[in-house]
């Protein structure tokens, strides 16, 4: 069994953190001038680990080992949200090159070896899964012309020229050359903190089903405007709202998810009734019937408001993912893995997060593993998981490759 | 009867437009330089019509008539909203000024007077009706010195200055000058038009009862954090306002108005479960004893999702003014005035809006008179009023004002 190395990983999980270090966590935005020279080191320590490094024409970072025999490609995203933590994505690509050194130095796995990928922009900055969907030639050059950076508008063309990975071909998986994929990541939630555990293994990836809703009202004075002359954009999306929550409670089960992340009102001021209100509404489940029936569901009842009036209601799809089921015998591998390293500590769940896996599984049998998220805080600087934990995850996530390549 | 000129108050109404033009409407905000150049033009008419002018120490314009016998003070407000409409406050302050001309010249009216005031700050850049509770005494050097443009952030105490109005003093009403206040404005609601009525005689101006709710949950990943570990300050804020909706609703008279203007959630993006939601919950009504019991309940309701959880919920007083009662004699004066010039097209009816006559009724008889507004708009720069229904009001304005000096 191959056995990894704790101080070289958690050593080049420091190295990594100090580019574009911010507070304890780092802001290295895709493609900028950080994530740039982070997908540079990246590309050196591959090198040193004994894989033939490519950054490819949509910044992917993949390293290719000499192996002649069975394959596993393996890793995760190197680049952060906006100031947010030091291990969501950069956790998985380490675990990847990590397993591909131990396994490299294991001479019981003698031939079988593990290429390392670090997917571009898997945190969206520019547009959805970006790199991991190119990988799998699901991205079209239009896509990328298109493509703007959604904190400063500057388009991707502009950020991959001055990278100096314009015109450099995109790389696509080559067909027949893995047995699989596997990918490795913090939690993100506190299932496992809570439950004291301390492997995550993904049953399946939730599909994110995202609406962008609009109320065309009438703006006008708060005081002067009686109730029944007004057109109220502001309540009638509080009562849409409140009537989507209220029917997502009776219609779920305990792993779905909702949420209104973002409420606008137009104008936005105490005396002056809104004009017009936009909010996202979303929700979350690994069963795509479900996903279907609800959304049919949903849309009814926003058209009914609409029809009700007095305003007008819209609705827009903003994506409809559909769930990603893990490979069960990768599965059965994580938890022989995990019982081994971490006897009961382990257990099955989902991901209510996106994640590369998801596009990856659409042509190749994949897997993922989640190491705990200490207050399972993402996307904020604070996000943090303990030094065992991630000496264990790596341990686990390693030996549940070898499984895999030894069968 | 005094009988107003049309032309003389429609060249002054033009002319007025003109200082700070933006579209179709005005942008002279408080105290900016368009504000103090309209100020300034107002103190040369009011010279133009006999009255000595005063700009007094925190920008009230008054004109102080000759006149030995009964007199009443009229007028309004001469600043705008941001992009907003030539008639809001400047119809009010040229009735007025059109009233003191009609009245000096009517000889039956020998003795009487009509002194006429533009106050301050009604729409309140910098604060709630400053010149008004000026003028009555009850605005505080310290208020003055705290008070900052809601815009720009500019201190009151620097715009006065560049208008070189700093170290007036500040005018207040002479007690026993005055039979009471007149106040003409555009009503600001659909309720005239509506009913193909032209004359609007304010029986009351409603109280705002304005509060600031906070909600403070956890922000989180809205796709790993699952329902029952979530702390989501947006949907607990969109339950609320739904709740405090469902009450007002079943709990209210016809003219009782309630609004949520303004919502915010923190960090407001699709995939990230709130943090921090606020928004501002407000309702009007002519009823103080309603007023007191509708805030006892909706803050029982916000102390009890607070008290739930899982989220923090606070409310905050923004503002509470009192409901103010009109003079039944002077709304006689108001009726009788409106049935000559106008037989059948006048209403009595409540003001919804907040104006400086519900600051004057403290000290003195209040009246105020609507005209229509097209559209039921207003703070838009497309508000507007017909040329015909702005002399009637003026006629209709003059005469009531002058049934109460022949008294």
């Amino acid at each position: 069994m191959p056995t990894i190395n704790p101080e070289r990983l958690l050593g080049d999980l420091y190295a990594l953190r100090k580019i574009g270090n911010y507070k304890t966590g780092v802001h290295r935005p895709t493609l900028s001038p950080d994530d740039v020279k982070a997908r540079q080191w990246l590309a050196g320590r591959m090198t040193d680990t004994g894989l033939a490094p490519t950054i490819d024409g949509i910044g992917n970072v993949f390293g290719k080992c000499a192996a002649s025999g069975r394959k596993i490609l393996a890793g995760s995203h190197i680049e952060s949200q906006n100031h947010a933590g030091w291990l969501d994505g950069a956790l998985g690509v380490l675990f990847a090159l990590e397993a591909s050194r131990a396994i490299s130095e294991d001479k019981a796995l003698k031939n079988a070896g593990v290429d390392v990928i670090a997917f571009c922009d898997e945190e969206g900055h520019f547009g959805s899964y970006l790199g991991s969907r190119s990988f799998i030639g699901d991205v079209t050059e239009d896509e990328i012309d298109k493509a703007k950076d959604r904190t400063h508008g500057r388009p991707m063309r502009a950020a991959l020229a001055e990278a100096d990975y314009a015109g450099r071909p995109r790389l696509q998986f080559e067909p027949g050359r893995y047995a699989g994929f596997f990918e490795a990541h913090i939690e993100q939630g506190a299932t496992l903190e809570q439950s004291k555990l301390k492997i995550g293994v993904v049953t399946a990836i939730v599909g994110l089903w995202d609406y962008r809703i609009k109320v065309v009202g009438q703006q006008n004075h708060a005081g002067t405007t009686t109730m029944k002359q007004r057109r109220d954009a502001g309540m009638t999306m509080i009562r849409l709202m409140s009537a989507f929550d209220q029917h997502m409670k009776k219609n779920t089960t305990p792993r779905t998810v909702w949420t209104c992340g973002k409420m606008e009102f137009d104008p936005g001021a105490p005396s002056i009734i809104p004009g017009e209100a936009r909010a996202n509404f979303q929700f979350r489940d690994t069963d795509a019937a479900f996903l279907e029936k609800t959304e049919s569901e949903l849309l009814a009842m926003a058209k009914q408001a609409d029809q009700e009036g007095p305003c007008q209601v819209s609705v827009e799809v903003v994506r409809q993912s559909s769930p990603a089921l893990m490979d069960e015998s990768f599965q059965q591998a994580l938890d022989e893995a995990g019982e081994k390293h971490a006897p009961n500590l382990w257990t099955r769940m989902p991901s209510g997060a996106g994640h590369d896996a998801q596009h990856l599984a659409r042509v190749m049998p994949s897997a993922m593993m989640f190491v705990p998220s200490i207050g399972g805080i993402s996307h904020h600087w604070t996000e943090n998981t303990s030094d065992e934990d991630i000496a264990l995850g790596s341990q686990v996530f390693t030996d549940a490759i070898a499984r895999v390549l030894a069968r």
